[in-house]
């Protein structure tokens, strides 16, 4: 079988070799841009799915799900919201045989279909806070070019939408938020950039915009995810009002939560290796695999050993594949490398007489494990393996991102840039055109910034007022 | 808090007047006949869907994702199918702000987005059996009354598709699936008529259909789900063929099995009653509810009391709801009752004092539980319950289905008539006639029909290769 493209040197061929290799996504479906979920890529979606579930609805929030057609007139009524994705929606006009009167936009997000019925739902103080979150597809029309997990056509998306009583309720909802965005990452084994954006980059309708960016090599960096602070943005157009305990009548403030299946790209390409796909525990479509070594004389006893543990395993809980097919066990562990599998078991005639098990680690570190505690050694190693796994994404992630102090550093850089910016956004403009890519913002306090304080903005040379920034050429 | 409308004479008023009150769909969104999952609601889809992907995978069936949207040539290939679904499919054909040069169908169903990739998915005779399903919204332009669950323009999908070797490991396929849902109505509580369509009713491109039915009052019938076998009738125009082990090259022979949200309008509508929804223990949003009744005094001992019965069932895996509102208690038994909940666990000074819970099912039956042994009796009590309620579905529906000798008993029919039929498409015609509605097909194996043979056709009065069939309206 062909080596993978060098990750380093070619990173896009790299990462579309390894999400094809690993039967992550088809992309030879016949509409471009949007692509199969085949049966080994949608158990890792599942899994990341349902680390989100279990963040989210520890903060309290509870699943709804909304139609995907939104009425023409009701996805007009925030005017920068449509206006900022007036060029990227897909249009229903035609339904059976005949012209609908009203045109349907397959939904890019969701605001537009909830928020007429949030108007309904939210009538009293009682009522709040409302904190509900739906995972559904949704639809952009995409002319960039695509690619799997990262920029598709139809996006696999979580979307929390909230309304809060005022605005430091909606801001409080934030902060909850990106402590949920924290604990997911812990599960991805995943260092983040959690940055404030600038003015003018938020999202279209937004009071401000808080991102989550990730560098993926060179100067590029890739945003995972965002949590934005509507005020009252959307409650005014679209009505949302309560009686306050007072008897007054007031528009609720709203946050929003997004997130896509886009962070399964951002974990094949920061924990990917030449070998191929590297899934955290949680996320691998299979924790283990069990690969027999059968020899002659000892077939029955591996065999029996090999069917031992996985059933063990699998009764408390394990996401366990034992290969059983008749392949060389070198090509398994090859395959079952490719494919991301954080912990491989192997059992041979010495494993099976002994009762052990050789595991070997996605990372390349290998022990004997007795198979009397095979339960609490194969927990132990994957508690490893994820802990060794962020400990190397951490190390890579700080190299990522290295002070600038003057605009000609940022010309041609090979990482992003943490620089010193006053907060005027000519300032801004000139970090941008010298980095030929973004402002990606001002951190917030869930991410670490450089200790020293920044001496002066980089493009100004303003000292006070001067806050850390990252530049950077966003994806 | 008003009655609900009849539900024997008034069974339409009486189904949107509980999945109103109980919050299960929420209807006033803008675009008829597409509704939103309110979180109470959507809790019954959850635990539903667990169930169809907990049988289906027991029989190896696995996950995929295709897209939402299908490109209109490829949509074309099977002209039946095509046919079938012409006037009822909603096409896109704007993105952004220019036209389409392909149109693109929102999938009504998914053969014509599977079966192009299908193609390149089986090779050898070693990638067969491909049994996948996935779980998707699909779109249907409905021109009749919409109703939620039962007929909607935007439908909660259930459909596995599969590639077999040849005729008979299709027919074994479609058997398979006969008792993967089998089991999936014993979770239901859902008595059930499996029926092979006449060929004039089968499904758009199949070889042969088996469908679902269950009597709905009347002589009324809803149909909640099918099975097909398409012979060669896509693998034919997809190209989808394997190499066999003589070399030979061969079209698969397909199956699918499909089912939808109509099965949650269908648990609603067999179980409900006066007073509400009735669910069964796996479906249940909450599996129970611990109402505690406060009294002076013993405030903090029902509060601790009820909050340990909470967390000790949610402990054991337990769907419980604590209500601790300030409401009285008989307005929360009336709302819990009208949600469906099947097990109310009240908790007052009395109980707190003794270290018991008073146990009051959904079907009227009470009884005190000892905390000692609380899990044991909230297990055994659930067990009871979903056996008492399949009972008193099954009496109902062995009612609702009355055998007839003459065409005359079908006219105006108050049920759903069991008759003689010789096979002859135009006596099924005359049969439809009669009883202004259908004739639903003959008995699978795994369906109870009339013990003693049919005497005669009853339409022709043939009395040889004379079959049970089933007439009947369908909803």
């Amino acid at each position: 079988m062909a080596d993978l493209p060098n990750k380093r040197d070619a990173f896009i061929d790299w990462y579309l070799a390894v999400v094809e290799a690993a039967n992550l996504s088809d992309k030879r479906y016949g509409v471009k841009g949007m692509n199969v979920w085949p049966p080994y890529g949608l158990k890792a979606r599942r899994n990341l799915d349902r680390v989100l579930v279990r963040e989210i609805e520890a903060t309290g929030s509870e699943a709804v799900e909304f139609p995907a057609l939104i009425a023409a007139n009701e996805f007009a009524k925030e005017k920068e919201h449509i206006a900022g994705f007036d060029a990227q929606v897909y249009w229903v006009t035609r339904g059976g045989l005949s012209e609908l009167d009203v045109p349907l936009v397959l939904r890019p997000t969701s605001e537009t279909a909830m928020y007429p019925v949030f108007a309904l739902w939210v009538r009293s103080h009682k009522d709040l806070p409302l904190n509900v979150y739906q995972i559904v597809n949704t639809f952009r029309y995409e002319t960039k070019t695509t690619r799997p997990f990262v920029r598709v056509r139809e996006i696999h998306f979580f979307e929390e939408h909230t309304c809060q009583v005022d605005e430091p309720a909606a801001t409080e909802r934030v902060r909850s938020n990106l402590g949920a965005f924290g604990r997911m990452a812990v599960a991805f084994c995943l260092p983040y950039l959690s940055l404030r954006r600038p003015e003018w980059d938020k999202f279209a309708g937004a009071y401000y915009s808080i991102a989550f960016d990730i560098p993926v090599g060179g100067s590029r960096t890739l945003q995972i995810g965002s949590v934005h602070h509507y005020r009252e943005n959307f409650s005014g157009p679209y009505g949302i009002e309560y009686e306050a305990a007072d008897g007054s009548r007031r528009h609720v403030h709203q946050t929003t939560f997004g997130l896509s299946e886009r962070l399964l790209g951002a974990i094949v390409a920061v924990h990917g290796d030449q070998k191929g796909a590297v899934f955290p525990s949680q996320i691998a479509p299979y924790e283990v695999v069990v690969v027999p070594i059968p020899t002659a004389g000892a077939e029955d006893a591996v065999e029996r050993a090999s069917r031992e543990v996985s059933e063990r395993l699998k009764a408390v809980g394990r996401r366990v594949f034992l290969d059983g097919s008749d392949e060389r066990p070198g090509a398994k562990y090859y395959r079952w490398e490719l494919s991301g599998v954080p912990l491989r078991l192997e059992i041979g005639r010495r494993e099976a007489e002994a009762a052990t098990a050789t595991a070997a680690d996605r990372l390349g570190r290998k022990e004997r494990i007795a198979l009397v505690e095979l339960e609490a050694a194969v927990g132990r190693l994957l508690a490893a393996f994820d802990q060794e796994l962020t400990r190397r994404a951490e190390e890579r992630f700080r190299e990522a991102i290295v002070p600038a102090a003057a605009l000609g550093e940022l010309v041609g850089s090979e990482t992003a840039r943490w620089i010193g910016w006053c907060g005027v956004e000519s300032c801004g403009h000139e970090v941008e055109k010298a980095i030929d890519g973004a402002l990606l913002g001002t951190p917030e306090a869930d991410t670490v910034a450089p200790t020293e304080a920044p001496k002066a903005c980089i493009a100004c040379g303003r000292t006070d007022g001067v806050r850390w920034a990252v530049a950077a050429r966003p994806l």
